[in-house]
């Protein structure tokens, strides 16, 4: 965990934040936010806190200063971040106290609280034990909307993250042999993301053959074949916190004529919908741009998930580009673009870029080609 | 993420662990246990799933096969894991389907429903609003009782991951040196807890001088320097799903009187709380046993934490060795036994072992010297 990359690094700016989910809440008939290690809190604050049995709790309030409850034993770790620099207030617990009751005490006379979307049950419910009556809503409602809306500086950030997963992908034909493991040909992959400029590996799918038709495969001891189309879809966190998702497709020698079809409509289905992408469009409209050109193809019943997800500090955040998302696009808005088209027991292809709704447009942050990368046989 | 190594292999031990939370959840008033990603589901069924945003439940239902509801996408997963190849049924919903719908569904007529401790709140809130009237309670107090009595193969598998940190530990001195910072050595360390059989690393703390006077302080760029006492608390998950976790001491070249003299304090109070352990005693009096020996020495207000966690699926989990746990040792329960004197400004120390209770007695699964280890000055 550092927090010295952080993206902004001015205080003011999550100052800002802090404002802003305060003036939501307000209008949302929220007394008080109530934010666990995370995203959510990390947005706001700039500390990154791990998730652990022991209560830390943001506690964002309408009309006070936020203040930070931290057990005692993480206040060097809370101070020293910029939650600390900024002068956010800590309150620190010890060990045989009961940090519920001292939230419960800093919301009194509240009427809603509103929780991080993350928080784990155990502390859902011991603040529902501690706050009786009170009603318990989600945060994501009020800050989902902010993060939504990533300013220059993240874009900057995802861009970066962009550019490092796309040198991964460009080493990739150097690893990816007929006769490796998916799994060897991925532990390569995950060494090549950290040395890209990711400080964690967040995930790496290499579906080879028929293990490409199951979206969420990840590594097999599957020995790569000649003629396998390759899906590799890689992604890791940079040092400033924000995420890298990309999916290329590979080809060891020669690929049957089949796949060559449907995947020629595939990225025709993926260029679709990247250039339907704009501000004043839905996210159920890209989504749509996408399965048209799918289900013209004749495979619109092995395109069997959503198009996209938003991305920044997660690698899947709102906005969803899904069928019944009436979500309009607006600048700022970075999400990815990634129809797939799967063949059950014999292979699966899939195209990704994440991509940013621009003034007039959009940007694409993945700029290596989508043509089927071949890779000698041997 | 690969489950080719879970302990134990065998479906029937799975089904015995579901059918002895069935039973238990009977006991306990609790109609239906409805378990997300994490260790419980990992516990039950041996299927390791990610948590996403995408409902994943195990309904465990007291007199009902149990059901596991997973997205489409993620259902050749869960058929290749061991709860596929236990038989295990499996429903699976499309990306626009509802699934706590689906969820309250199964479990229609319950009248108490207990959540995984580390279910998403944005999960809890929706099957509360899914399942109106239902009361929630967590599954922790069904499945943690469980889980705090390992098996033989569970300790087997602890035993390793115990061994295989005191190989990364055995190798500090090789790295550790004067001129170095702590994030460069902590990536050594890193490396080491991969290459000696962890697939994930999980903490890495270097705090040197002043910083191992913060207990959670992790890695930064400050350069260790001649006289520095070094904390080392490090750990990481084996293939088999089992948490290592050890911390020993160190100096660089020469330490100061003073810090010797806490450390023999150090020294005599976590070996007076190993040897309590036993069938039979509170892990609170494990806790009075290592904190009456520094109270005695005169640092009592320097050890500022609880003495230790149980460990397993997760490096945290019961039982916790605190103050008030009434909770009594019985043989098979594994946790840690780590005490630690905290100088602030100026040094920390802390020494961690593993420990098993056994049938009439203890068993530490960490074996390096708990004497200060001292690396040469250059």
């Amino acid at each position: 965990m550092t927090d010295h990359d952080e993206v902004p690094s001015a205080d003011h700016e999550f100052q800002e934040r802090i404002r802003r989910a305060q003036a939501s809440a307000g209008e949302s008939g929220i007394d008080a936010l109530l934010l666990s290690p995370g995203s959510d809190l990390r947005y706001l604050t700039g500390y990154q806190a791990l998730p652990l049995e022991r209560l830390t709790c943001l506690v964002v309030r309408a009309g006070a200063d936020p203040v930070l409850v931290v057990p005692n034993l993480e206040r060097p770790a809370a101070e020293a971040s910029p939650a600390g620099a900024s002068g956010l207030e800590i309150v620190g617990w010890d060990e045989t106290d009961d940090p519920y009751a001292l939230v419960a005490g800093l919301v009194s006379g509240a009427g809603t609280v509103a929780l991080d979307n993350q928080m784990w049950a155990e502390k859902v419910l011991r603040l529902r034990d501690a706050l009786p009556g009170v009603r318990q809503r989600l945060a994501g409602d009020v800050i989902s909307p902010l993060r939504m809306r990533k300013s220059p500086a993240e874009i900057t950030a995802l861009r970066e993250a962009g550019a490092a997963i796309d040198r991964v992908h460009a080493n990739v034909p150097n690893w990816l042999k007929a006769g490796r493991t998916e799994r060897e040909v991925g532990a390569d992959i995950a060494e090549a993301i950290r040395a890209e400029g990711h400080a964690t590996v967040d995930f790496v799918i290499v579906g080879s053959g028929p293990n490409g038709a199951s979206p969420h495969h990840e590594l097999s001891d599957r020995v790569i074949l000649p003629g396998d189309p390759v899906v590799v879809d890689i992604g890791g966190t940079t040092p400033a916190g924000y995420c890298s998702d990309c999916t290329r497709m590979y080809v060891v020698g020669e690929p049957s004529a089949d796949f060559l079809t449907s995947y020629e409509v595939l990225q025709r289905a993926q260029a679709a919908a990247v250039d339907h992408v704009r501000p004043g469009v839905t996210c159920a409209s890209v989504d749509a741009a996408a399965r048209d050109v799918i289900a013209q193809g004749g495979y619109g019943e092995l395109f069997i998930h959503r198009t996209g997800h938003g991305i920044g500090l997660e690698t899947h955040e709102d906005p969803y580009i899904i069928q019944g998302n009436d979500q309009v696009l607006e600048p700022g808005m970075a999400f990815s673009i990634e129809p797939g088209i799967y063949h059950p027991g014999r292979h699966g292809a899939r195209i990704e870029d994440i991509v940013v709704c621009t003034d007039d447009g959009v940007e694409a942050l993945n700029r290596r080609t989508h043509d089927l990368v071949v890779v000698p046989a041997e």
